[in-house]
């Protein structure tokens, strides 16, 4: 049997083999780095999307959706990080060809552009809601598929674009109740760092990298750390050694005190500093430490961190970096073809955004669960109908009881689901025609006429 | 280089090669059976999920989202078509295991009960909105990737449970807009053909899953080619052959005969037909010829289709078939272990939904397009962003022009992107502090003071 699945073949099941495997039970786990989201923290980012959407529509941006998929080739050549580029992506070979799932919306928002560069409006502003896939070796917190934002400028140098971007940015997360203490929006530029590259005369594109990710570590691991990463290399706590850029003590310290002075502004920052100026924008720090660790960037640079306290599963505070990011890459469009097309973009990781503002006390998303309207006996279903639609129909969240249990077990049920309610219509409240509720939460029980439930129960929800 | 992904490795990106092959322009195509969706579409798609949201939580079902991948061990032994086992789905090898794409949504439902049995409530209802993917041999109209709605009642034989899921598809339908002319839900039970595989004495379950994949072609071949399936087999146009069920022709008849008699309903499908009656649900037809072609159903199938006419992209009627369907499993999560749990279950081809309800005249979804104030010096931005400031704080999608062309450009810009009108703001308007607002439909301009500019564009929008 042909296969259409990369390489070698995965676990056979064949119709021989499977008779065979019958009695060995699958695995009920997932791989690591993928995990089941449930319901608060779903709703939770209902939320934010539909707050993004408000202001992508308030902001003029066109909705759309590139697939999953690409071939391997077109976005093969943006991968996120140089010094692993396959391994970061999962990809497969279908019948001919190597397809890879996106690691992100920008290279495939390169492709798009460049399918339909005669038919595309410029500037091309788009936005994009997917989820991305990183083939990363999973650890704590880090997770092999996330959800992400993209809003992009395509096709122009107008940096009232960048500006508008960080702007945007501010507005979406203000929608989704945050303060302006919460957050702030770093900005700097490529600009900056080139000027110091020329000064410290540094001019090979695989030095300047490894600089690039070097400094991009300053949060996590500080100047004494990223001084060895741009020196003769680190040791990690697990031993493992980073070679690194090999720079001299005098352009290590050259680099420091350029980055700690935040007093010269490149011209770029200067001109969407005047921008912000004429928007009103406050919320935004130049800070030239905000390096990002892609190779593509060509302009300013923006990063968005929050200023609350965010905490793991365990209760501990932890180091919880930026929120999103973004900045001016006017190269990448034209590696399909000779296009000239710059352009400027930021994304959010939403699971990220998601994950902080739950923690949020002032931010309380309430689902709705269910009032359940116990069953007494089968033959009365059409007496427990007339009450469900009756409650359905105000839009009250709404269940006969689904299983097949007595009426402790419902009470069970009811409880285990956080109803707020249970109805009571046994024999006795069938004739006289007043079910009973009670509320799950005070225990306290009324008989309450069918035609008034709907209010009633509303005051309990 | 430890490559992260499957079997044998994708086009090489090392440093060198990457050099070597910049000239070499990667592909701008998108891979067969995947394809870029546009605003329309999506404001469709998003329509209809809200419309889906809401009857979910009316009906009390809690909102789950299990990920892309699963380990191929523990969703492989339900695969949709055995026929091609392993080619239906994208598989991965990590380091050490095999992960595959969800090619449904019932299968890692499954495995989540399976994981969480003792947490759950049961029964336990859930939805699911998710992309699915398919590694299928593309052709027109077949996708390798779509989304899928499911609902699922998960640790009961009661089948009330098998009839809201038939009430709640319409009502999810209804409020899409569509009457109740517009679509049927057909209903039908294994329990019918099992009934019949006895009468005609086939026991073996390949033979039966044979029969139900030439039944289930019904709609497509007619009785005619069904026939042949079902007996020594049928040469398709392309000359393909594919091998019947070698049945006899009196067997052939016999199911044949029961098949097209709707009047001898098994029990379970009076049952849910007395349910229907108490929620006075009428839109539902028994029809013995819905089969669904999964070998996984234990009792009441459904399968949800549209009455209007849908047309191809040339304008040709096409034979749409079902946008839905489900039915009961009560042996499946049981894979995973010695767990009891009955469940059951309907899914809704989203992108299909969307498809058809795209084309309905009463169905128009708007989309918002911005007004844009042109730009005719740099210098006055702030007097643009004073106009911009009014409009978005009135909800106004709208934009200051994005790029860097002349005011031509600028007005070319505006009817590319469909604007409904743009404003000038020149040196004469500012003097006034009137901008001029040209409808970009009637051609009309007119002088507008500044405070009333919201109020006189949404007239026009």
């Amino acid at each position: 049997m042909e296969l259409g699945v990369g390489g070698s073949s995965p676990p056979s099941c064949t119709k021989k083999k499977m008779e065979k495997e019958k009695k060995i039970k699958p695995s009920k786990e997932l791989p690591l780095g993928f995990i089941d989201r449930q319901e608060k923290e779903l709703l939770t980012r209902d939320f934010i999307i539909s707050k993004i959407k408000e202001v992508m529509i308030k902001y003029g941006f066109q909705y759309l959706e590139t697939p999953s998929f690409e071939y391997t080739d077109s976005i093969g050549k943006f991968l996120p990080d140089k010094e692993r580029p396959d391994q970061a992506v999962f990809s497969f070979k279908d019948e001919k060809n190597w397809l890879s799932l996106r690691y992100d919306l920008t290279a495939p928002l390169a492709r798009y552009v460049a399918k339909n560069y005669l038919e595309i409006p410029k500037p091309f502003k788009r936005y994009q809601l997917g989820t991305v896939w990183r083939n990363e070796k999973p650890g704590p917190g880090r997770f092999r598929e996330f959800l992400q934002f993209d809003a992009d400028y395509v096709g122009t140098k107008n940096l009232q674009a960048d500006a508008e971007l960080c702007i945007l940015i501010s507005e979406i997360l203000e929608k989704c109740g945050l303060t302006k203490k919460d957050y702030t929006v770093k900005i700097s530029s490529r600009n900056f760092t080139e000027e110091l590259f020329e000064e410290i005369k540094i001019s090979s594109r695989e030095q300047k990298l490894t600089i690039y990710r070097a400094l991009d570590k300053l949060d996590r691991l500080g100047w004494e750390g990223v001084k060895k990463l741009l020196g003769k290399g680190r040791e990690d706590k697990s031993g493992d050694f980073t070679t690194g850029a090999q720079l001299s003590e005098k352009q290590i310290e050259l680099i420091e005190n350029k980055i700690k002075d935040t007093a010269k502004r490149p011209s770029d920052i200067l001109e969407m500093t005047k921008i912000f100026e004429a928007y009103n924008f406050k919320n935004y720090e130049f800070d030239p430490s905000v390096i990002r660790g892609l190779e593509y960037y060509t302009g300013p640079i923006f990063e968005v961190n929050l200023n609350f306290d965010v905490k793991n599963s365990k209760g501990k505070k932890i180091q919880f970096g930026s929120i999103g990011g973004g900045g001016r890459y006017d190269n990448l469009v034209s590696n399909f073809g000779n296009l000239d097309c710059p352009a400027t973009g930021i994304s959010i990781g939403i699971d990220r955004l998601v994950y902080a503002l739950m923690q949020k006390k002032e931010f309380n998303i309430k689902s709705n669960k269910p009032v359940v309207i116990c069953v007494f006996k089968k033959e009365d279903l059409l007496a427990y109908v007339e009450i469900l639609q009756k409650l359905r129909d105000a839009n009250i969240s709404s269940e006969i009881y689904p299983g097949e249990g007595n009426l402790k077990k419902q009470m069970q049920y009811a409880n285990k689901i956080g109803s707020p309610a249970v109805i009571l219509f046994g024999e006795n409240e069938i004739k006289t025609g007043k079910p009973t509720v009670r509320d799950l939460r005070t225990g306290k029980e009324s008989n309450i006429e069918i035609e008034n439930l709907p209010n009633e129960i509303k005051k309990i929800l």
